[in-house]
């Protein structure tokens, strides 16, 4: 059993991992680092961690694995403050919800991307955030993509892959351009659009009435709209080609159907809403097919 | 205790309301139509109603209450079809999504608004539809809103509005305009929105993969994008002008979160993101304070 898990970043990603990896009995000690003193401290009474280190390379010294899951804009600068104590002996992995970004951050900070640094996403989350909303399930039956590179140690990938299946995930890899591309439709684009209507019915006049009269297809439509918006701010800005064409994807798409419903032809919109139906139940049952797996 | 009830439409609202008021033993008969033979059949065996017509003013010949709950669409030709069983003895109401359409179809077939008509909208519904997903529970802690005007009787929308109490709903009534308005922003342009992004990702080649890697949040962003086409195109159709309105709001929206992103302006996306979180914190405070009165 390794020793040391360090965790930096312990918030619900990162405190998740720590209760998981305790609870699957996989490290004797798991030591965290957060920007945010509260939460730190929340993560230590809590039990989630053993220590807290205020220096993240200090925090990473002796640690057999270490998982970076703070908000990607905060990447490279995290690569960079860890450098005193890297070494090729130790295995990083990342939580991070871009890939391609945090790679260039890496690479920005080293010259090149270590070969011991794993890029990956688990696909798990909830619009809570902070170690208070740290779960020990939260990874079962959900998926984690590695992007691993050319350069990687095709051992360490097993090596976290490994980790992650022991907490009760599915791990794929693939290239992460593709990460990127498929995430910037099925989560970045969800996401900002929640975020959008969200502040634009929340900043009207009538907003109050509006929301009192909202049913339960409005509180699940904007659930993801409760996310942190730090993290989602670095989402856009790391994703950020995706991401725009994304969302003009979207006005396109919401164009023609204001067009459809302007011209009043009904044939048309019923064929879009049906789409949308069909497609949905494809998506509900490999989204089933996965948590039943 | 009123003798009969007629619900016109018994899918998802008519099949709940009618099981709702036989639970509650506010008829002592129920009576259905349903353009859908097929549904209608189920119906009858389910024993959600007692017997089933072909002919609307003929289901309605002897009932006390007469609820229309087919997609809104329909409801100029329900009323003429209602025309030779109608009287003013008997209380007519609904339970569209719509109401300016409503009242617009009611004038068009009687040249004026029956006072003993009285246009209703209970917010509450599924992604499901059809009298298979009828639920008794339906309208339990949920709003229901009555539109009366100046023409309608009183003591009629007072027996509305005391049926459905006894459904569990809380009652409140408002000109169906401001209905309209509030509406368009908390429920339609929400389920635009999610056909809208569905369709979009579904109609790609790489569909299957997105869908795969899709999480929780997706699924709850896009549940609305398996509700009713049909319901959904009328409703679009009904409420044109602010519907219209509001895709345009919220592709100023978009483009405006798309702008800042392309721009890289982090403090400004932060921004609308934290706005978002706050303004969705007020809507569970007003939901959860109604789901729970």
């Amino acid at each position: 059993m390794p020793d040391k898990l360090c965790v930096i970043g312990v918030g619900l990603i990162g405190g998740s991992f720590a209760l998981a990896a305790r609870q699957a009995g996989l490290f004797r000690r798991v030591v965290g680092v957060d920007a945010d003193a509260d939460n730190l401290a929340q993560a230590l009474e809590a039990g989630v961690i053993d220590s807290a280190y205020a220096d993240p390379a200090e925090s990473a010294a002796e640690a057999d694995l270490v998982l970076l899951a703070t908000p990607v804009g905060a990447f490279e600068a995290l690569f960079r403050a860890l450098r005193p104590t890297w070494t090729a002996q130790r295995i990083y992995t990342d939580a991070g919800s871009t890939k391609g970004s945090v790679i260039d951050a890496a690479r920005r900070a080293f010259g090149s991307v270590p070969a011991n640094f794993i890029p990956g996403h688990p696909i798990a989350g909830a619009e809570k955030s902070g170690v208070t909303a740290a779960d020990a399930a939260l990874f079962r039956r959900k998926r984690v993509i590695l992007t691993p590179m050319e350069e990687t140690d095709p051992a360490a990938v097993e090596r976290v892959a490994t980790l992650w299946r022991a907490l009760g995930a599915e791990v794929t890899a693939m290239s992460s351009e593709r990460h990127d591309r498929l995430l910037a439709g099925t989560s970045h684009l969800p996401h900002v659009a929640a975020f959008a209507l969200t502040h634009l019915l929340g900043r009207e006049d009538e907003s109050e009435d509006i929301f009192r009269y909202a049913a339960g297809g409005f509180r699940d439509f904007t659930r993801i709209a409760s996310s942190d918006p730090v993290v989602w701010r670095d989402i856009c800005l790391a994703n950020r080609e995706a991401i725009v064409a994304r969302i003009e994807d979207l006005r396109g798409e919401l164009a023609d159907i204001a067009g459809l419903i302007e011209r009043g032809d009904g044939p048309a919109l019923q064929e879009i809403f049906a789409g949308a139906n069909a497609a949905r139940q494809r998506f509900l049952e490999l989204f089933e097919n996965n948590q039943h797996a």
